[in-house]
C-alpha cells in the first residue's frame, strides 16, 4: 500500500542564505523578466501581493481571532464559526459551488455523545476543462492555548512584531496562514485581472489537530464527485527544516495516539484520609508509563523496532547534503537537550524511525502549588510516531498488549484501559514528479535558490488518503520556517515567510499549469 | 519534642447508631433536665440553635460563595474578601479586638514575588479574668474546585439537598461550617440572653490549605500578648471516623510536601518534529516518580521505615475497639480498591504508617483528547503524610537524596530539582486531660453516646504549634462525616452535623468552664 522511498540519484543543491530579502525579490523578479512564457507575469504578481500586504494580515488576523481549538469540545462552536468566516472570505472572492460539508457526530471517546464535527469546505475557483485542477488541503482547527501556558501575548490576537517583522497567534503557522495565503493568491490573480493558470478546489478541515476524524470517508466520497477533475494536491501544513531554507517535503511520519485510563476511588480522595490505605491510580500510571520508552528514545514495547524498514546505504549517504546543524536543532528547542550530538542521528530519528512522547496526565492536579488530593481517575496520554514499514494495526496491539501485561503486574485492584484515541498512517512520495518539479522552479524564482528535500517528523495523515483516493500525486509545500513553534507556545510566522510563501504558490500554480505531465 | 501516645487503660464504648435523629434530641433534652449546674441551660440553648437555622445556614451560604482558594494565586483577593467577610460578622455579633493580622510577602515558590499573605482573623468574645479562656482555630480559605472535576453543583454556591437533608458546596466541611459553628454558638448564646461560660479568642487563618505559612510565628509573637490568657485550644478542622459516631481526635499525622521540577527545552514542543531526536521531561518525570512507592503503599525511599515508631502491645488492641469497618472504608472511597481487608490495617495505615501519594503534574497536558506536546518543562507533586518517631529534616534529606539519585541513573541532559513546598509535623496528645472530658461529656449530652478516640491521617500542623507555643492543651473537636469529602468533589456536610456539631461546640464549653483542671 506504501510506496518505498524513492531517491534515486538526486542531487541537492547547497543552502545559501541571503540575509537581505529585498535582495531575493530583486534576484527573482530580474529572473522573471528573462522571459519565458511561464514567469512573464511573476513581475506583477509578486508586485500585487506585496502590495496587499495590509489585507492578507487582516484576513489573516480576523482567523486567529476565533479560538477554533477542534481538541476542547467546548470550543467546537468557534470552530464552527471560524469554518462560515473562512467560506464567506471564498464566497467574497468569486469561489463558486461553496459548501460546508457536515461529517456527522464524533465518534467516542466524547464527553457529549451529541458532538457534532466542524464541516469541511469544499469549494471550486475556475472550472475551465482545458485547465488543470489542483485540490489545495488546508486546516483552519488549532491546537489548544491558554496564555497561562507561558504566551508572552494574547493566543487569539494577532500580534505584530515590527522590529522582527514576525507574526504572532495560535495557528498563525499551523495552518491560518497557508489557508489564507491560497485565498491571497486568488485575490491578488483577480486584482490584477489575471486568469488563475489552473482550477483550484479547496479542502479545509477544521479536525486536523485532533486526527482528521471523518475527512477520510469525505474524500473516499468525492474522489469521483467533487474531486473527480483533480490532477494533484497540494498541501501546506509543514515547515522548512530549519529557518534558512525553502524545502520540500516528500514524507511524513504517522502518528497513532494512545491513552491509559486507570479508576480507582468513586471521586477524588484526601491523601491523608485515604493515603496508605487505598490503591492509588496515580500511583499505577506512572509505573506503568515509565515503561514505554527510556532516557535515550529508545521504545520498549516489544516488537516495534522489527518492523521498522532497515537504512539503506543510498538513503545513508542522503542526510549528509542536507542544510541543517545541531546548533540550528539546538536552537529550535531553546536548549541543549538532543539526544543526539550530530545532525545524521538527529534526522533519522525525526524522519525515518519512531518515537515515543508522554504528552501529559488528565484527571490528576495541574495547578501551581500544593493541592492533598489522590486523584480517582486519571488518563495518562502517549503518542507513537510511526514510519515504513510499522503496520499500524500491529502497532495498536503490541502497544495495547504492553500496557496491559506491565499493569498486570502491579496486581491493583483499580480498572485499566489502554486504548487508541486517533491513528493516522506515514507517507512517502517521488520527489521528482511534475507537482514537486513545479514547486522546485516556484522556490528558485521566489527564494533564489534550489530547495532542500525533505521528510517530516510530524504526521498529515490526509495526505495519504489523498494520494489512494484520489489516485494523484501530493505535494508538500510549506511555508513557514522550522522554529516557528506549532504546537507550542508563542507560534509565529515571519513575514517574509507569509509573502514569500503565498508568492511561491503563486508560482507554483504557474509552473505546474505549464507543466507535460501531471 | 513531641509527646508519645497516651493510651492507658482506656475504656471505649461501643458505637450505637440511633438512626432516628428525633430522639438523639430528646434524650439529649431528657438528660440535661436531670439536674446537673452545668447542663441546666441545655435546653433552652439546644433549642435556639435549631430556632436559628435559617441564620445559620445563610451565614454559612454567605461564606462559601467567596472562592477563597489559597493554593491558586489569581483567588488571593478572594480570599482577603472572605477573610472581611468574616471580620464583619464577628462585629455584628458583639466581638472585640477584632484584627485583619497581616503576615507579610508570601515566600517563594510563587509566581508574584510580591504577593500578600490573607490575614489571619483575631477577635475576642468576653474577656472576664474570673473565666477560662478558650482559642477556637479555625480556617476560611478552602481547596481547589472546578465545576469540571466532576461536581454535580457550582462549588462555589451552597446547595441543600432537602431529601437528604444534606449541604453541599467547596469548604462546607473544611472549615466553614466549623467556622461558622462557633459564631453560631455566640449568637445562640445573645439570643437567649445568656452569658458564654468562657472568654473565647478566634485565630482564623486563610492558609491553612497550603500551608499556614505565617501562622507559626504570629502564634509564637502572640504567646505572651493576644493569646496570653489562653488555657486551652479546641480545633475543628476534622472528621467523624466513619458516618454513625462522633469521634475526638488526640493523633493526626504530618504531611511534607515535594515537587520535583524537570526543565528541558526553551518551550513546550511538537512531538512530530521533536519526538526522538529529544530528551523529553516527562519521560525523565514518571521514571523518577515511578521509584516513589510500590503499589502496595510501601514507600521505597531509603531510611524512612527505620523512623517509624513500633507498634506496642498495647496500642495493637486498640484498633479492634474502634467503630470502623472495611465496609465503610469502602463506601467512603466509593471502590473497592482499599489495600487491607481488615479494619487494624486500614486504620493503622492512615493513623500510625507513613504513606506516600502521587498528586500531579503541572506544566503537561491536561486536557481531554489529544495533543501532540512535548511538556517543555513539568512538576511532579507528590507529598509524604509523617508519623511518629519521623524528623521532618531527615525525611526531606532522605527524599531528595533519593530524587536526586534516580534522575542521575537516567543520564538525563534535563534541568532537575527536587524540593520540599511545605511541611507539617505529626501531633498527638493525652485523650484524657479537662478539655478532652468536657468534649467527651458534651457529645454524649448531644448524641447520646460516648465518642470514640481516633487519630486522623489528615494533617493540621498548627496543633503541634499552638500546643508548643501557647503550653497548653489542644482539642480536636470534628464536626463533619467521614464520607463528606473535604478536598474531593461534592464535598458535603450533612444538616445533623451542622447542628449536632454547634450543640456539642455549645456544651463543651459549658463543662470546660465547670472543669477543675485546665
Amino acid at each position: 500500500m506504501i510506496r518505498r522511498i524513492l531517491c534515486r540519484g538526486t542531487s541537492f543543491t547547497a543552502a545559501r542564505f541571503l540575509k537581505d530579502r529585498s535582495r531575493i525579490s530583486v534576484r527573482a523578479y530580474s529572473k522573471s523578466m528573462s522571459g519565458s512564457e511561464v514567469e512573464k507575469n511573476f513581475d506583477s504578481l509578486f508586485k500585487k501581493i506585496d502590495e496587499l500586504k495590509p489585507r492578507f494580515i487582516e484576513r489573516l488576523a480576523k482567523g486567529i481571532e476565533i479560538p477554533a481549538v477542534s481538541g476542547d469540545e467546548s470550543l467546537r462552536p468557534q470552530v464552527v464559526k471560524k469554518a462560515h468566516y473562512l467560506a464567506d472570505e471564498l464566497k467574497k472572492l468569486g469561489f463558486s459551488d461553496i459548501e460546508l460539508r457536515e461529517l456527522g457526530t464524533q465518534p467516542p471517546p466524547v464527553a457529549d455523545p451529541n458532538l457534532q464535527l466542524p464541516p469541511v469546505i469544499l469549494a471550486r475557483y475556475g472550472n475551465d476543462p482545458t485547465k488543470k485542477t489542483v485540490l489545495v488541503y488546508g486546516h483552519y482547527d488549532v491546537q489548544p492555548a491558554n496564555l497561562e501556558d507561558g504566551w508572552n501575548t494574547d493566543p487569539f490576537k494577532l500580534v505584530i512584531d515590527e522590529e522582527k517583522q514576525i507574526m504572532y497567534g495560535r495557528g498563525v503557522t499551523d495552518d491560518s496562514g497557508p489557508v489564507k495565503g491560497w485565498l491571497n493568491v486568488v485575490e491578488a490573480h483577480r486584482e490584477l485581472g489575471l486568469d488563475l493558470p489552473v482550477n483550484l478546489i479547496t479542502c479545509f478541515e477544521g479536525m486536523e489537530e485532533s486526527g482528521s476524524i471523518g475527512l477520510d470517508k469525505l474524500i473516499a466520497d468525492e474522489a469521483e464527485n467533487y474531486f473527480k477533475k483533480v490532477d494533484t494536491v497540494c498541501i501546506s501544513d509543514n515547515y522548512w527544516l530549519g529557518t534558512k531554507k525553502p524545502v520540500l517535503t516528500y514524507g511524513l511520519r504517522g502518528c497513532n495516539y494512545y491513552q491509559i485510563i486507570i479508576e480507582g476511588p468513586g471521586a477524588d480522595l484526601h491523601s491523608g484520609i485515604f493515603g496508605g490505605s487505598i490503591s492509588e491510580p496515580m500511583i499505577d500510571l506512572v509505573k506503568v508509563m515509565s515503561t514505554l520508552v527510556d532516557t535515550k528514545g529508545n521504545i520498549l514495547i516489544d516488537g516495534i523496532k522489527e518492523m521498522v524498514a532497515p537504512v539503506l546505504e543510498s538513503e545513508d549517504a542522503l542526510y549528509d547534503k542536507i542544510d541543517f546543524s545541531v546548533d540550528e536543532f539546538n536552537a529550535a528547542s531553546g536548549s541543549k537537550t538532543a539526544l543526539f550530538d550530530n545532525k545524521k542521528d538527529i534526522l533519522m530519528h525525526r524522519w525515518r524511525y519512531p518515537s515515543l512522547s508522554i504528552h501529559g496526565v488528565e484527571g490528576a492536579f495541574y495547578g501551581s502549588g500544593a493541592k492533598t488530593v489522590i486523584p480517582a481517575k486519571v488518563i495518562g496520554k502517549f503518542s507513537i510516531r510511526t514510519v515504513p514499514n510499522i503496520e499500524s494495526a500491529k502497532l495498536d496491539q503490541y502497544v495495547i498488549d504492553h500496557c496491559n501485561r506491565e499493569f498486570a503486574k502491579l496486581q491493583s485492584p483499580n480498572k485499566f484501559k489502554a486504548e487508541l484515541i486517533h491513528d493516522g498512517d506515514y507517507w512517502v512520495s517521488d520527489p521528482f514528479n511534475a507537482s514537486f518539479s513545479a514547486a522546485a522552479k516556484a522556490t528558485k524564482a521566489v527564494w533564489g535558490v534550489e530547495p532542500d528535500y525533505t521528510r517530516e517528523g510530524g504526521s498529515i495523515p490526509i495526505t495519504l488518503t489523498f494520494e489512494q483516493e484520489l489516485k494523484s500525486n501530493v505535494l508538500l509545500l510549506p511555508m513557514g520556517r522550522g522554529d516557528d513553534g506549532a504546537h507550542s507556545i508563542n507560534e509565529k510566522l515571519d513575514l517574509s515567510n507569509y509573502f514569500g510563501g503565498m508568492k511561491t504558490m503563486a508560482a507554483y500554480l504557474h509552473y505546474y499549469a505549464a507543466s507535460e505531465e501531471k
